[in-house]
């Protein structure tokens, strides 16, 4: 029986702001990455999102983030190496003793927002945030974008990295995401989102946005909570996988 | 032969922002407070002063404190228990990982300041913290001031509550300080509060702000390190101790 | 001609969080209190918050608070009277200028939340909130709870005292707010909550919990835009206020 | 008879922490760039620095930067030009208030340590650095880089661009800094760098590390109070440049 993650970003309120629908997020995804703090996530949302996880039985990743919570995490941050890795740790550290209250405990990494597209190709951030999971000490899978340094990294540090696919965004046919300036970046139809997603799951491929079936080989795919049609999308994304007998399942 | 802790904060620096001389300090002392980022201490800072202190021989506690780097956790902070006590969760989580990357462990929790002070009388803020500490999961004993509303409700929680006498500050007849609003509340002779501290070592006994002697039954000697004259007399305290034949060690 | 202000708090998103529907509630209210970065409100919400007021030809004031992100202002900080004082004139300043590039000016000052609640008692905050007041310069007005005493305390300091009533909470007989932790605290029927002000607006009183019909001094009105229920109810009211030929405008 | 101005910055302590000697540099320099509060500087620091300046005659300039209190302002940010602008106008408007309150006003701006030098080359954050003096509206001087991006954009909008120099830096012969990475790059040599200033202010030109004499358009002379040895030397410059019959005054 073929099998996929679904992760989704989840714990991103702060104080008195809330983000996203949590509670209807956790009935489609099998995967969640709770923010720790730093570009979202205070500590009550943190144990609270970690008690909700463990409830719905979605398994807790750490998504850790450049210290910034005025930009949410989405505005590169120049930050030396040494900081970076401590703030990753300082992260995994805090969202750990979270977890552990609620049950459960981190069970892998996925960094977020400008830290996660910055990795992608900027080798000494990369190595940190790598270096960050070595230090926590119990070798975490690290979710990432195919093709990033950051994932060469990880393996060459004897880490399991995982590739994931976004459910939303358009693919160039060299498996690349359209970048956001474009058009067709974003889609929209989650009737195409799901079918394409079904076609990952069960032969991994999708198709990319010249109509061309490549081969997308994720084993997570990453669906948004943040408004309410995402979340239909989601839903409709997890549906059809259980429809074509897919089971969603961490990748863990 | 004779024992007693000597405890001190460190690890109060953030980011280009140095305080205290803890090199020197770890010469004097067998427990470090260190700063977990919410009144004081980075991530980079806290793992630096972790491996400080590992490599000093010191014991490593987390100094919590309430969320207020502008006020240095000075300030009292009306946050509700819940608040209070996932904010130190985190923190303890925080600086647990940075502990373990450097080799040890947190091994006792000191709050700090406007909370140390808060927790003598308040007893949602005190039942909080000790809230906190159970739910980190290692049952860590809490180092506290004598006859505080914490001591006792941590010691109903079943965690271990260590008392601790300042080095340098005077007690009332009844064995309370002297509040720093009036005269001799603070004590600038090394060799008087050396002296003091030998009586408490070696008969649980201090001078008060009388002249009487007083029980004053602390497991652990508190000093500074924050000034030159402080790290002095941190110096004068342990040398007098060790030639009075006690032994310098962690209460834990 | 009767007529009199509705305030609301506005500019209450942070970096990538929204709160409240502020160009909805910009179409009911006179006088927008625009928060300043402290507890609310980065810069680029409160240049845009300032915009759209002048657009809708609202009065802006400034919502001083606490410096308190995580918790929005809503808890007691117990700074010193000069650190609160620096830190209300810090965001007199910021403001300032943000409105002033938007082609306004600050009209009036209120202080938000705890900090609102604390000066209703605390002397020494409600002085410190005058201080800054007076040393920004323009002596403008402050916008306040009626019997305050820092109401009073801004009298003393040749600053006007605008007394506010709230719209949808209930009043004790003897004119003061009935405490939340108690039953009918909050008035959730706008028609009810709309034939209260315009009693007010055009007989100076409003009915108290117990329906006795009670003098209330007050110049201001405040109705709240952070929710869907909140928006129409000070829609209402307006509308209430209109139809019974009570004009609204700022009490500037 | 020749002048020219000496600024240093200052006002970079934040709550409890302590950063160089404010009162020293006073004595030595014309123009005080005071930290705003995004990178170093809480209210009650830039109020004290404010009447501080005032007390030595020292004129008041704004030390804005990247909001970055964990990084001191050292890191690029990669933040959107409308939020630098924003965040820049916050703190001109913040500081604007502190100094009117101290008797004096904001006399020029000068951008801190990331933001200052990736203005030199950013287009977007130099526009977006004059934008904001535009935007507050008194059009004040720009105190920048020889060369800088910056320099030529605030021209180009009609602002004063004023370059400075640094007294403790070696210079190219193209009169560009030695990098950091390099030897050299920073004098330790009071007197050299003294007679160096005074060939600056007398002559217009600077000794570049290769002995060769250059031209040095600077009105402005940068130097440090953050250590002793820092302190000594501006005093060292100032004795050296009355010596030599220049006058030590503000550009603006």
């Amino acid at each position: 029986m073929p099998f996929i993650d679904l992760n989704s970003d989840v714990g991103e309120s702060f104080g008195n702001w809330t983000m996203g629908d949590d509670a209807a997020i956790f009935t489609s995804v099998s995967s969640a990455n709770v923010a720790c703090g730093f570009h979202a996530g205070d500590p009550s949302t943190i144990a609270r999102t970690c008690r909700e996880a463990v409830a719905a039985g979605v398994t807790v990743g750490a998504h850790v983030g450049y210290r910034d919570l005025a930009g949410f995490g989405r505005r590169f941050l120049d930050c030396s190496p040494t900081e970076l890795a401590d703030d990753v740790l300082y992260q995994l550290g805090a969202l750990s003793a979270m977890a552990r209250a609620a049950g459960t405990a981190i069970k892998y990494v996925k960094p977020h927002g400008a830290l996660y597209n910055t990795i992608v190709h900027h080798e000494k951030h990369a190595q940190a945030v790598v270096d960050a999971v070595k230090a926590f000490g119990t070798d975490l899978p690290l979710l990432l974008l195919p093709g990033s340094v950051a994932l060469a990294r990880a393996e060459t540090a004897g880490l399991r990295a995982v590739a994931e696919a976004f459910a939303d965004r358009s693919y160039t046919p060299e498996g690349t995401l359209v970048s956001r300036r474009e058009a067709h970046a974003v889609l929209h139809d989650p009737a195409q989102v799901a079918a394409n997603m079904v076609r990952l799951a069960t032969e991994g491929t999708v198709t990319a946005v010249d109509g061309s079936v490549i081969p997308m080989p994720a084993e997570s795919i990453c669906v948004h909570g943040d408004t309410a049609g995402a979340v239909a999308m989601a839903a409709a994304v997890r549906a059809a996988l259980e429809q074509a007998g897919v089971q969603i399942k961490s990748f863990t």
